[in-house]
């Protein structure tokens, strides 16, 4: 940690903020530039908050030299995490698909989706049991039922089944019924929620939040990793920013970027991130291309009767063509699907 | 609603969302101009999901004309909600300060905190039992024990207190101990929480998320009153943008957005938009200038030490001049704290 | 173009936006819904303002229909626009890409250059004579001097130039030396630059601004387009958001989107976006899976050495390998480099 | 600047660094922490690119710990910039208010105006003669006609008037006519502009582009100075984000901030910040009480047949209001209007 003193800091406030940096454990670096002197800060800076030192009169700035999480970093853990769910692999060779309705509306729906993408080559089912949704006056999901229907789709199917965990009350629900559990966006940073999932033996996708940053996404990764379970797919799916052509914008860098700070398999959700159905496609293989893991798609039989997420859910044909496109392009960086 | 369909749509087209909006219980209004036709849905489009039209192939956009929140509008109720919570009043001619610790750490600390914000004119105590941190390595708040010592607090002080719910299960408590529950920045869109607030009958702070719009804070807002729950105050307390010389922007034209749109109390968080305790008095006089009912800071008797939050906090003594100003800006718009 | 008015919009209020509608040309469409009375504007909405309505008190918002920029819409030209520069085509089945130092920073180092991005496939030199940087105190570019090396290194490859125009003045020495003229992100609102380029008779590269929507890029070459120049190649280049890990956020899915509403190219400049030379070749494989047109990318003999932007130019071997990668993805798509 | 390497760097690597630090004239410090060393380059690192490290394959990061502005910041000049103009103080005791219509439309419509703001107790003029224009279509100005009125309704009321400049080919024109030249939002980094009014004897007000940094500002602000012309006045005008219910959103806090780093003064624009006329007093007042030096407000006398902004000009009633408002609140922090 690198602390920067305001120009004109006195040597009793120089000595102050070295008998700090020693309260806590660290070794005290001392350096004195021709405009500002600078105390470096030697040792685990983790377990060191950058305000202790902030809120001293004397300081200008703090910077921090290591990154804040640690058992989700490349540094710790060099080779890539693959996951087992099942008979699928995620973070191997293959890209895996993990498609299905926004919602879980009914069992017939369900189970038609559900043979129609296992026919076009989806490696998973999704589906929500708990949706959250904007607004109090919209479907709130089947819960329980819902979940009894995804599971009742896996038996039929043979594809394990991804899906939501709304409240800490949940978790056991989950447990029972889905083989990966999902964290939303808007529930990124619930700390509560992922302090459960991390005490869970389940896999977790945690999805980036709307205005998270990479770094962010990663601490939040850490908290679930520092319970106890390092099964975490780490899923991009939008950011916001000032553009409105797309509902959000896709952070492509950012699965370059994550691939090289952490060793966990890395995502990428088109069909939230463009909000269109007809921008999937393209994302689909421009994420592949840029080194995606895997791509979780909203498949719809009617999306014209959706009671979610509509506008952005491919029907099976258009999913067979995104298929067969997304083939082709893992093929050129040497993946498959 | 008007739905702008493509150029080119043909008869049958235009005649299925003809049947669509029908159908749906709105009249239809049709309009063909010179480079489109434009089907108006007339009716309570709330109850219609625009992606409905949006996922038609003919459609080239959708825009509702009304609002999608309606308890919480400004149309439903023209005059400002004012709330008592104890002998205090949110939204009246007196601008409210709450004042108090990011954390609650220790009942000594606390108390004297309190003392300190009481004798300066704080109208209300905050404080935090359950805290929502970015690192899992973090202090977490002291949970019940904090909610007692809050409660000390106001005993003594006379002060109601405003605490922080993170978690679905913890509600019975903080109906408990608090008097005003406050929802995070991080919760505005954890629908179950705001569920649960919704059916309490305790006064609900509703804090803006980082990357949320003014329609989604009141589409949040609309949560919880549509349980029942009409006594819930707006907190602007900055946003998320590429500005990084404070921690989040204040978006200050909220406020008068704001009372333009709703009816319900708005204050605003200083201590969270800047991050910096030299910008927080300065902030809260622009947040006042600009109509805030109220302000919510964090004070600290001894910042360096906080657990939490110790660069945004104030010391006493600094906490007392913005006091001092803040008071003299109301006076200036017609108020006074 | 279509006028809601407020709630309780009087008789008079109506025929006074109905009187303005007329005045312009346009033709009244009259609906009255439940809760807001809506006014149709029917014909050439383009030549209206909407802040001609949104003044009007009795105007709650005006929501225009059509898109404000016709010469360069699919819908004016409805099938891509092929541009020959020499004897390349951008637009066509190559992607092209477009290669060389970010500065002219000598005439052998950018001879060294030329050659060798010419060995690995480049389609297109670039280097800047006249550069915007951020800090008055760096290297401003060789101005003329820049220019004729660059004319030098046309001349011994055979590769065709593109440079940036940065100033009204510079236009004629611009069009003396450079085969292609590009607009900076910078400059991509500087409406007397648009102009100049409008009416000069050479292909346009216009760079995305950083804070610009795809509706204001497109606005901006039908800047250059009114003035009779329609040769415009839209560069995306990243946008600025919160996200700090990446310089910009290269925004993918406005490939696909420009692609439905215009008819123009597109290329991506994945140099500028990420700001980081070991992202370029994973944002370029995912641009063309995109649907780029071409890749503009910064190349290095020695970077350590560049006088700027040094960090995110590829060396030769790193090059050469971007194009082997993007060959396979251009394959993949359909398409080749 | 902090020179951090990548876990595992060689001694041959350290050295390297090392000899790059030595070779740029400035001094080494070296210090190993447990998981990374870093290099400390002592001396005026303004003069030195953080890129020529960045480049280096053992570098992990580069930290610079000086402002990259010098003639602009605080720390070069302690006390506050007070510039005369005319009769007028700008940076003094006095918040000055700069008022007049978006455009110079015509000279019986500019008298009116500046007659009326006059009245109301502005301290300038304002209004375009060369107007940037999103749309290619709509109308641009007058150019040298429009700076004659406002000439004539400088003659006829005695204040000094600010005009924009767009093209460094009409530098001339506007020092002859303009007492202040304004560079608006979309040329803030429209280098060679700066550098044009940098060598002018004309105060300069500088306006923050939409995607811009306080930094960046101040480096823009830094161009000017670093070419002789000191007499520079910031302006806060709304900053681009995700909410849509203002056309900007007003960086209230960059006030304050911009105090801290800068002797020079700043002024608010609310007009352009929110787009709305209805805001513009609230916004005048906040800004204020957040520290301006000034505000810069639209004000036309028929905002429903001004040519450009209507819908954010006040009519001169409001107008007056405004000041009426902004003075009590400009005496609340010890200023008056």
């Amino acid at each position: 940690m690198i602390i920067v003193l305001k120009p004109g800091a006195t040597e009793r406030e120089i000595e102050s903020v070295e008998n700090r940096v020693k309260e806590m454990g660290l070794k005290v670096h001392l350096s004195k530039g021709v405009e500002r002197t600078i105390i470096g800060a030697i040792g685990d800076e983790r377990k060191v908050d950058a305000a202790f030192f902030e809120v001293m009169d004397c300081v200008e700035k703090v910077m921090p030299i290591l990154k804040p999480y640690k058992l989700v970093s490349r540094e710790f853990k060099a080779e890539d995490t693959v996951l087992r769910v099942g008979d699928k692999v995620i973070g191997g060779e293959e890209v895996v698909v993990i498609a299905g309705p926004c919602s879980v509306e009914g069992r017939d729906m369900m189970l038609e989706i559900a043979d129609s993408v296992k026919k076009s080559g989806a490696a998973f089912l999704r589906g929500g049991a708990f949706k959250p949704r904007t607004s109090p006056y919209s479907f709130q999901g089947l819960g329980e039922e819902g979940l009894k229907i995804l599971a009742e789709a896996r038996e039929r199917t043979g594809l394990p089944v991804a899906t939501e965990l709304m409240d800490t009350r949940d978790i056991d629900l989950l447990i029972k019924y889905a083989d990966i559990i999902q964290i939303g966006a808007r529930n990124m940073q619930n700390f509560r929620l992922l302090t459960e999932v991390g005490k869970a033996d389940k896999p977790v996708i945690l999805k980036r939040g709307l205005s998270a940053t990479v770094h962010e996404l990663l601490m939040s990764a850490e908290y679930i990793a520092s319970q106890g379970n390092a099964k975490i797919i780490l899923c991009e799916r939008g950011i916001r920013t000032f553009e409105t052509s797309t509902r959000n914008t896709l952070d492509i860098s950012a699965l370059p970027v994550l691939k090289q700070l952490t060793h966990l398999p890395v995502i990428v959700d088109p069909s939230h991130a463009s909000g269109k159905a007809d921008l999937v496609h393209v994302l689909s293989a421009a994420a592949i291309a840029a080194g995606a893991d895997g791509i979780m798609v909203e498949v719809h039989t009617k999306p014209e009767e959706a009671l979610s997420d509509g506008p952005q859910s491919l029907r099976p044909e258009l999913f067979a063509e995104m298929m067969r496109k997304a083939g082709a392009v893992a093929g050129a960086v040497g993946r498959r699907i």
